[in-house]
């Protein structure tokens, strides 16, 4: 069974998106084996951005697995429908790849060295949204992208 | 003061988008006229989606405001940066365009129509969202481009 794991940095305060997550998880769970990994955010969040940035960074580091595929949420990263979306996360379980990791960076984002050794640098929207906000988003498209490859009715294109 | 509408098809069922919802339209009413209009999705959704779309269409329609510039939400759209959308929305105004209706449609999208006739086609993703989490997408970027144009510290670029 593919193995997908979703790091981020931060626990979701909002309970709207905790409620909508929920969803999205618990269906996901019939697809994949689905966890979300949560990295402490840095204490110096609002006061040194960087240092914030690069710590969140190393922590992400940490617990990166070598032998799974690292997709960074990068606003600057490539974008793609959600069909071409389904299509790469086909073809990365048909090259060996299916165990893959989804970073999500904190409030200022992913470290530079994070996306530098990431496999592939994934952009859900030119606008920037809040980095709880790209958890719901991604894990409805991660959602989204199992319906398409098995064929299901979830996906109007 | 500005005045915002909000033009969307069929009513949220996820309680969770609900909430989050009137999270930021709470925000958004410090800022402008902040409203949302649900016109009634078509009976004929899951039957036929050509009629559905073009009846949903006929009925949006009904409801804009000649004086109003109307913006359709298109994956198809142009994709702008958060700080650009606020520009955006800046120019507007200065053109004197203080009265802006987006249009969202329902599971199967707008119709040509109404896209043919929309001052600007704005994508929020070039990805497939459910048509209800676009208006919560779309709801936190207005907010956030009155935060940007205001010079508050919502928004980190």
């Amino acid at each position: 069974m593919r193995k997908i794991r979703v790091i981020s940095v931060g626990k979701i305060r909002d309970s709207y998106l905790q409620e909508g997550l929920k969803i999205f998880e618990k269906k996901l769970s019939h697809y994949c084996d689905f966890s979300t990994v949560i990295v402490k955010e840095s204490p110096y969040k609002n006061t040194n951005h960087q240092i914030a940035i690069d710590s969140e960074g190393d922590r992400i580091q940490s617990i990166l697995n070598s032998a799974h595929l690292t997709v960074a949420c990068d606003e600057k990263g490539s974008d793609q429908s959600s069909l071409a979306f389904s299509n790469l996360i086909s073809n990365w379980a048909n090259q060996g790849h299916s165990k893959i990791d989804f970073l999500i960076g904190g409030a200022y984002g992913l470290s530079d060295r994070i996306k530098s050794f990431s496999s592939y640098k994934l952009s859900l929207s030119k606008m920037t949204m809040t980095h709880q906000m790209v958890r719901l988003l991604l894990t409805e498209q991660i959602y989204r992208a199992f319906t398409i490859i098995k064929g299901e009715k979830y996906h109007h294109s």
